[in-house]
């Protein structure tokens, strides 16, 4: 038997690396689901045991020499091979850049500050947060900084690595900024078209079964493989889980018959975009997804582009029949689509429209930026917070819960969410308008409940393409052009002003 | 700061044993409940993964090394600590004993005879399995010899060692003979003296959410505790999980209102054990059970004992009412108690009383050890249960899936829990005895419900004491006496022929 090369032994390494990737989404799905409620500390040991077992795996000499033998022998290499083995020094890398000890600090910093989080939301006063997210903020700039060194980049920029490998601030800001422009009188012009139509309002009670059960043949139609997954209700809806056991969750709110439906769409743009990773390289890192942006891009495509478009509701009509017994003129698909498309500013980003949803992302943007490069202490967190909205939204938030304290992200360590939210957006109208380009059938096929073309593009367009390119690269690759705001701003303008 | 002691550095590596053993717990119990019917691939490489880490981890050669300097320095240890120690060293020593190679082997041998056992039951025809049963005894008999060696111990004591800690083959001998040298004509007895009292048929059908709510109530009787365990219906009864997330599952079946009752009993009896073990060792292994048999006998002990005592159908019977409904005279708390405790001979294990149970475990216990010592092939399984099954039972199974096919505990390499099944039985008897001369007053207790002071007993003498003592010497210690089977035979005795 030939001994096996550095390369295929890195590859066994990394085998294990997603299995215990697979166990951890498995330990945090049963948490927010089957969990009895006050096993929380048990499963924070197991998580804590895990996550420190993939650390020392990634950072073991074993692989940190198997890593420099592979390299040198990388000619010999197919290119996905290489690609692999590029993701593989780019894990291990940022691994060890990351001390075990900061790592503990942070989780119990983040335990703490998502603790603060919920009692300041109770008492509606960001000032009980304040300081111990001043902590929490600390210890992320610390691993910025540290990850920054290493790499020979701005802090922001080496976290942006994280989560929209291959773009940097600056290329983020390149893409923002035209957006960012045009976003406010876009709003207002937008309001002003939608205010010469009116909607009638959809009211009722729905419940949480019949929701489900429209959720459900949304999902059937998609594709989802119940079989090899399951959807359930949660308080946030999430998706979790591995290629071959993925799991979608949504949240139903009773007097809102699509609001469940949206965040399935959402959470089932990335289940699709899991599901269509390269299947010869699930277990390995190349075999990945390439990062929150491109997931965000997939859920926003799904959720906000197509799942409010006017042939996704002329499918989703007779659903509605079957599962609300829709009846009446609020029911008919100009109204849904009036109704599913309004805009209106508002303190919430999770309940805002298409457009001002991107009002929310640009100020949050700013301000985790701000708060990341020490130009503001999280103890002033609400004035910027509420000055920004006064400044974008035209609102200043009634109260801390309905302002600076709506999100757990920063709470929680999570920082670049946001932006990934922002750059998705913009790639999913690229994508898009790409799609209706190559694909001119695409709404009449949608309103006929087929999906089956718009899948296979993206599925071998972006999904198949696993973690081997970066981002600008990726979108390049699935569209032909680089990666810019202009096809997302084509999109938006046409929506909302030339065709509302 | 101190530098810790070996000592300390083992307990902070079983720390990490411990959190991978309540992950593997978790995959387990998602496997049978919650997981898509088509994901088993997937999880048999997270559960590969896994208990690879956790085997690497005891044969690591920083292990290796910490007990051999902590067991330099065991003057210095308190009595728990040594025993910790002692358990350390048996679980490091077992590991080493087995190459992983051989783990690997018996992984895929085992997967290949569950496939064939199902085959085989599907083709009602034993010889489907038997060449892939031969492979997977062939190899659990090599890894009995590897432990036998390394422990100068014959090969059976060797693997008794792990379900039985401190029985040997010749004690679990002393312990069996006298009960299966009495057991035919009991059987013949009991079946004689029953046969003069008629039984009313108790019939009808009792829906799985009926059955559910009773094993609820009866649970939360039992102090079940529901915000740190679940409870749910799969296809085979098990309990998994790690004290503070303790899970429970029984089966329920529409024409039969009490097994899905029993097997909660079954399982609560395990689950009570693990809320039971010692608070400030949860995470080390002299803090977990004493392996199969004390196990069992606390399974035994709520399913068989007191779960069909007169008492219990006292405690029971309101609850029959609001769950079933039960009236008329077949509710009746004696034909309940002749219902339940009815003696036949009949070829199903599962579907066995109290008495025949045990025949059908001695079957198995003699069946197992002569597979294991090689003196009975696995061609010949059929003809040798046949004949056994004659011989002690008086009947031949009509069919192999009644017969020899029944369960699938061999196929799938466990070796070792039917005799489990058998000590535990006996412990169970001699426990009851003991509880019964020390509180007099027990069964007006259970008949009102109040489980407290049997629970109080049973930690303290039992669940307390971990994995600290023998399984001979935590009987005695909770007893006073030497193990025997005195106790069962004399309870077996009064209950089916003085006070039937």
């Amino acid at each position: 038997m030939a001994t096996a090369t550095p390369y295929q032994q890195l590859e066994q390494e990394f085998r294990r690396l997603h299995a215990f990737r697979g166990v951890l989404a498995l330990l945090r799905w049963d948490a927010a689901i089957t969990m009895p409620r006050a096993s929380a500390d048990v499963r924070g040991d197991q998580l804590a045991a895990l996550e420190i077992e993939t650390h020392t795996l990634l950072v073991s000499p074993r692989v940190s020499r198997l890593l420099d033998r592979a390299d040198a022998n990388a000619q010999s290499l197919a290119r996905w091979q290489s690609a692999n083995l590029r993701e593989m020094r780019r894990l291990h890398d940022h691994a060890v850049a990351t001390p075990q000890t900061l790592i503990a600090r942070m989780a119990k910093a983040v335990a703490r500050s998502e603790a603060r989080w919920r009692e300041a939301r109770e008492a509606n006063d960001f000032n009980v947060l304040a300081p111990q997210l001043e902590e929490t903020v600390k210890l992320v700039r610390s691993k910025a900084e540290l990850l920054g060194q290493r790499f020979s980049l701005d802090p922001w920029d080496a976290l942006a690595d994280e989560f929209t490998p291959g773009l940097l601030a600056r290329e983020i800001d390149a893409i923002f900024t035209p957006l960012t422009q045009r976003l406010p009188e876009l709003v207002s012009e937008a309001i002003e078209v939608q205010s010469a139509v009116p909607v009638l309002p959809i009211e009722g009670r729905f419940s949480a079964s019949r929701q489900r059960g429209l959720s459900v043949d949304v999902l059937k139609a998609l594709g989802f493989p119940f079989d090899r997954g399951r959807f359930d209700e949660s308080d946030h809806r999430f998706t979790e889980g591995v290629p071959g056991d993925i799991r979608v969750t949504t949240r139903f709110v009773l007097r809102n018959p699509f609001s469940g439906l949206l965040g399935t769409l959402h959470e089932m743009g990335q289940a699709l975009y899991d599901l269509g990773l390269p299947a010869e390289w699930l277990d390995q890192p190349v075999g990945q997804d390439r990062g929150m942006a491109i997931e965000e891009s997939q859920s926003m495509l799904l959720e906000m582009v197509i799942g409010r478009s006017r042939a996704f509701i002329s499918f989703l009509r007779p659903l509605l029949e079957k599962h609300y017994g829709a009846a009446g003129p609020e029911w008919g698909e100009e109204n849904l689509y009036r109704h599913l498309n309004r805009v209106a500013r508002g303190p919430n980003r999770m309940d805002a429209d298409e457009l001002t949803y991107q009002t929310h992302i640009w100020i949050r943007y700013e301000l985790e930026r701000r708060l990341l490069s020490g130009e503001l202490a999280a103890k002033d967190l609400r004035d910027a917070w509420n000055a920004l909205s006064a400044d974008r939204l035209g609102l200043v938030p009634a109260s801390d819960v309905e302002g600076c304290l709506q999100d757990i992200h920063w709470a929680i360590g999570s920082f670049g969410h946001f932006t990934s939210d922002g750059v998705g957006a913009v790639i999913a109208g690229q994508l898009w308008e790409t799609i209706r380009e190559q694909q001119p059938g695409i709404d009449s096929e949608i309103a006929a409940g087929q999906f089956g073309s718009l899948l296979a593009w993206l599925r071998e367009r972006v999904h198949a393409m696993g973690a081997s390119l970066g981002v600008p690269q990726l979108v390049q690759h699935a569209t032909g052009r680089p990666l810019t705001a202009a096809p997302f701003l084509r999109y938006l303008e046409r929506k909302y002003l030339a065709e509302p």
